[in-house]
């Protein structure tokens, strides 16, 4: 069986403290990876960790510097484990001891409790009848196949009389379908296009500095709901200073919160 | 000039890498000091650091362990600094190696740039006009002044039909008024009550496991306001096997989106 592109760019070499990924081609941005895949990578090495137990829960990932196209150590650090819960702290460097990338996961063994979802899930026109985003130049995007259900992006530059949106509501699926695991979900969280480019109206420089995605459903629920896409919205509060927030909510089609996620990013404006 | 209980509570006192802090009775919670002076105190070795440049823009903290009674060590590192942004890392730790608390932030100079928030203030009554929140157990909370604008909490555990609703909307100043700084913002964004008490209406076991706050305001943006208390929203998305999530937005007087919070913490119900 021919691997998916997805667990090709996010494979890593199995080490003890020290792990090694590589950045892939195929999802890549326009001066480094993809941050999701970046992510994607990192959590993939806890979750393949021989003294990891329990699901994700929570994962921030600081980008601290680019990574230059090749290869990379995964600094894995288990920080603390208590009887349910894991802390993790990993750094990913290049050229020796040069930190690129910063990152704390939390895992925990969850267990039944009373349940409760107040956020519901947004309406929307189905996957099917939706046209698929063309394709663009940054090939990480290429690599997914996202149908706006509202908030389309237009970045042709026009000057408006006032900023436009900050909303998108989108279904996101991997182009080459691929049941949803939490290595995607992590991805897919960094999926949504810059806000600034959509209140804006254009590309603009870019950069996501910090991102924390929270997972709502274990390994166990996510199996259980047997999904190849998510339906996403995505919002911005605030651009100021040459930093914009983002806030992200990822549904199963079936209704149920799988993750919420926010990043801070860089722009230039 | 006699010091203002916050400052005395989040005091640290300064060495090269490894700073010391002492835990607060007066921002006691239930099992360990309020996590939000526990963020603060952190955030103040960063913000007293000789190598510091710029202002805060991310904070991560999660909380690993209890933290006990007492004395703890600041575990500080720079992990990567660039032109305008710096990554650190800190461990705090008591009894030698033991890791409680684990946190990242992000500094940044900010560069003026094109500003837009998106996000309106939410119509509140004036502070004045509201009755304080009464005091409770938790000695911490009584270092606040919170007057409730919406979804005051009833927490008689009176048994309902369906869960009441998560969200709130409170003014929050400091009970001996302090003008808001960074540190201040940075425990406030942590002084809401559980989301699940709320829609439970009890009080529940409850811990924050980590925490995430984006500063949307610089040192200069905050001064400049000069304001001594916030209002602030907080809702959850979801409660689901003993972990629910929160989120938070906190307001200048004016109207100024000064920082965004969101947290997932466990709960037992």
């Amino acid at each position: 069986m021919t691997q998916h592109l997805f667990d090709e760019a996010t494979r890593v070499t199995a080490g003890d403290s020290c792990w090694r990924g590589r950045t892939s081609d195929d999802y890549w941005a326009f001066v480094g990876p993809f941050g999701g895949a970046t992510a994607a990578t990192i959590l993939r090495a806890l979750i393949d960790h021989p003294q990891r137990s329990g699901d994700p829960l929570s994962v921030t990932v600081n980008f601290c510097a680019p990574i230059a196209p090749g290869d990379f150590d995964l600094d894995v650090r288990l920080v603390k484990a208590n009887r349910s819960t894991q802390h993790w702290c990993v750094e990913l460097m290049q050229g020796g001891a040069e930190v690129a990338t910063l990152a704390t996961a939390v895992f925990a063994e969850r267990r039944p409790s009373w349940s409760h979802q107040p956020t519901e899930l947004p309406q929307a026109a189905p996957f099917d009848q939706i046209r698929p985003f063309p394709k663009i130049k940054a090939s990480w995007a290429n690599q997914y196949d996202f149908r706006f259900v509202g908030g389309d992006p237009d970045f042709s530059g026009a000057k408006k009389d006032a900023p436009a949106s900050a909303f998108s509501k989108i279904w996101i699926g991997d182009r080459v379908p691929r049941k949803i695991d939490l290595l995607s979900l992590m991805a897919m969280s960094d999926a949504f296009f810059g806000r600034i480019f959509h209140v804006r109206g254009e590309l603009v420089p870019f950069g996501t500095v910090s991102l924390t995605t929270y997972f709502h459903a274990d390994a166990a629920d996510l199996a259980a709901e047997d999904v190849s896409r998510v339906l996403a919205t995505a919002d911005a509060n605030i651009f100021h200073k040459s930093y914009g927030d983002q806030t992200g909510k990822l549904w199963s089609p079936g209704g149920r919160l799988l993750a919420t996620t926010t990043q801070i990013a860089y722009f230039k404006a």
